[in-house]
């Protein structure tokens, strides 16, 4: 954990480590040699995800797939996606150093761009392995400086053989992930047992007002757009407490032209975000923020437009994965606790592939995407233990 | 007026000529050119405002200035300012075709970065030459690039002899500029007559809460710095409503970190600016816009803190020069109206000097600071004039 963490890490103890980057060729390096050491059959394929695959005793049986990422937020923390490969690798050499044969081949794996910082959409490559995207689509995606995914990919030599798809039938895909959320640490937990993947909306709204001199144009000859676009962030708070104890509502990102103290604000754009394990809650929360736009826009005589940019179906895990992984803890004597994630994850995609399964670390404080995320050793060890446990459970049965 | 307008005009007929750039350099080597054609005596001070000087009969008496400023706001509009300048400029011909005298000489001015977009603070030389900043400190302003006023006042050739400050005591200055707001096409007047300046501050707001995963942070875990700020957003669009009927307050600026759709804002800064004719509004607008943010924050759990970046008293012109300019409107038969200008000028600044006055010419729809922005030609000529003869009687008066 400790060595992985080092490429690419930050003087605050955080992780810059963006996909396809050099630091994250880095760590693909260390981590192919890692599985060939761990004698592992390593295949790349096209979108760059890193397979490593121990075989079973049935050669009938399908694979177990576990595995998470490797790349970072810009200076983001080192535990995050990291944490569910490395114990993916643990998960192996404590096979190979106790001799435990499976029927079922076991496959860890990397994917590639989780994140999403550097090129959009965030789970680009497991989405592509899913067949959610389209390959040559997402190779044409180019970060800020219009390099292209393709470009990067081939640049840092992991544009590999064999096609982004599956190449046969998955018995289970099970990922480990810190929470990134408050819950586990709230209830005292010592390890969540993932039952699914709240849904959620995302989308632009533009305000279009008119750009004047903030001195001499009086109140009532004004068409704020910013004004209009603080109305509708208030109600985004809003929103969520009056639809479920669940829903959450976010304004990330604004942008603001020209943007200068002394000129009222012409155009506006704001972001919306609303997640809920209700897909119901989730169009509900979408319909809500559009009329609440509609208001505001009207009330400061601007103009609006808007664009979902993103609409995720809520995921429920399947229930032998569940049961698999709560068995693991069970069984381990740690105090469990099911949970959502409020976060999408590759599982996420992997979940239309096969049986899919998620084990959750205590995140400290909820913190996450930052350099003060942290994870106690004790916690990562119980999660560890939890999802080796788990994968051997469905890499034995029948 | 179009010849000049073509010197960093744009293709969508507005004016791009930033303070010290090559545009302005280009104009202002065609001003010298002009005021030498116009036999005036020209000089540049040390802040590059220059200077065109056409004698009086009496030795004895004091020059009357008039002016304004040639440079632009990033994709501004051509009237603005340069209209001034060049009213001034024609003021000088029509003296000189009709081979007028007068007992005080003339002096035009073109004032440096009035409108400081690309130096700050606006109204920069004029406040030097005024007594209210200091020479060296402006000198090592810097541009976004990192470029020191210095060294581009030097690099255009238009760092002069004179001391930037008054060589001798003047009778008075009148500035012609447009009105940047909507008023005088309300009430159907021909010109206007400044009476004085509204008084302002302006200040930052910065909430700082903590940046956090927007999926899996519930809504009651969350410190989320846009809240509170779109809260103090909205009460600057209701606070002008109930302190007075010409009082305005705006938020032109907002930076949002990390301002990505995915992360809870960790830290917002806005501006505000606040304007009014009475100095006590302004403070009590003060008061209360850091009443609302403080009440902001601590709703939504977030640490504030704030700065006054600047705080500008209102300026009551000299009974003399309104007198002068309303007697000229009068006998040219034009409708007037009198009004407190909303936006600040070089004249705030000469006011402190000598005895100041403003004529407003009539801006279309109150557009400015944009290629949108308009003035009639003849509301421009109607303005000229109106400067013209107001100047002609302080420059004749005892």
């Amino acid at each position: 954990m400790k060595e992985q963490a080092e490429i690419g890490g930050t003087t605050d103890g955080g992780l810059h480590r963006l996909a396809l980057s050099d630091a994250d060729k880095t760590v693909r390096d260390w981590f192919r040699e890692q599985m060939a050491n761990a004698d592992l059959d390593v295949r790349i394929d096209t979108m760059g995800n890193m397979f490593g695959r121990r075989s079973g005793t049935d050669p009938q049986a399908p694979p177990v797939l576990v595995g998470s990422h490797l790349d970072s937020q810009p200076n983001g923390g080192i535990y995050d996606g990291p944490l569910g490969v490395i114990t993916a690798l643990e998960l192996i050499r404590t096979l190979n150093d106790r001799e435990i044969e499976t029927a079922h081949p076991i496959e860890i794996v990397n994917w590639t761009n989780e994140e999403g910082s550097r090129f959009q959409p965030a789970m680009q490559a497991s989405g592509v392995w899913a067949g959610a995207h389209d390959l040559e689509t997402e190779y044409a995606k180019s970060d800020a400086d219009g390099i292209s995914f393709e470009e990067e990919l081939n640049r840092i030599g992991y544009n590999g053989d064999t096609p982004a798809a599956p190449q046969e039938a998955y018995e289970a895909y099970l990922e480990l992930h810190i929470e990134q959320g408050p819950t586990l640490e709230n209830v005292d937990a010592d390890v969540g047992v993932v039952t699914g993947v709240v849904g959620f909306t995302w989308g632009e709204l533009s305000f279009h007002g008119a750009a004047d001199h903030s001195g001499p144009t009086p109140m009532d000859h004004r068409n704020d757009a910013l004004v209009a676009a603080a109305d509708v962030i208030t109600q985004i708070r809003r929103i969520p407490g009056t639809l479920g104890d669940r829903t959450v509502g976010t304004v990330g990102h604004v942008d603001v032209s020209p943007n200068s103290v002394n000129i009222i604000p012409g155009d506006v754009t704001i972001t919306w975000g609303f997640r809920d394990p209700s897909d119901e809650v989730v169009q509900e929360a979408y319909d809500r923020v559009l009329e609440e736009a509609d208001w505001a826009a009207s009330r400061e005589g601007v103009e609006l437009d808007y664009t979902e940019t993103m609409r995720a179906p809520s995921v429920k895990f399947a229930d032998r994965c569940i049961k698999a992984v709560q068995s693991a803890a069970d069984e381990l004597e740690y105090e469990s606790h099911q949970l959502l994630s409020g976060a999408g994850h590759d599982a996420t995609h992997l979940d239309s592939v096969c049986d899919t399964g998620m084990v959750f670390a205590v995140s400290e404080n909820g913190k996450s995407h930052s350099p003060a995320e942290y994870t106690s050793w004790d916690d990562c060890y119980r999660a560890a233990n939890t999802l080796g446990n788990a994968a051997y459970k469905l890499a034995t049965s029948d």
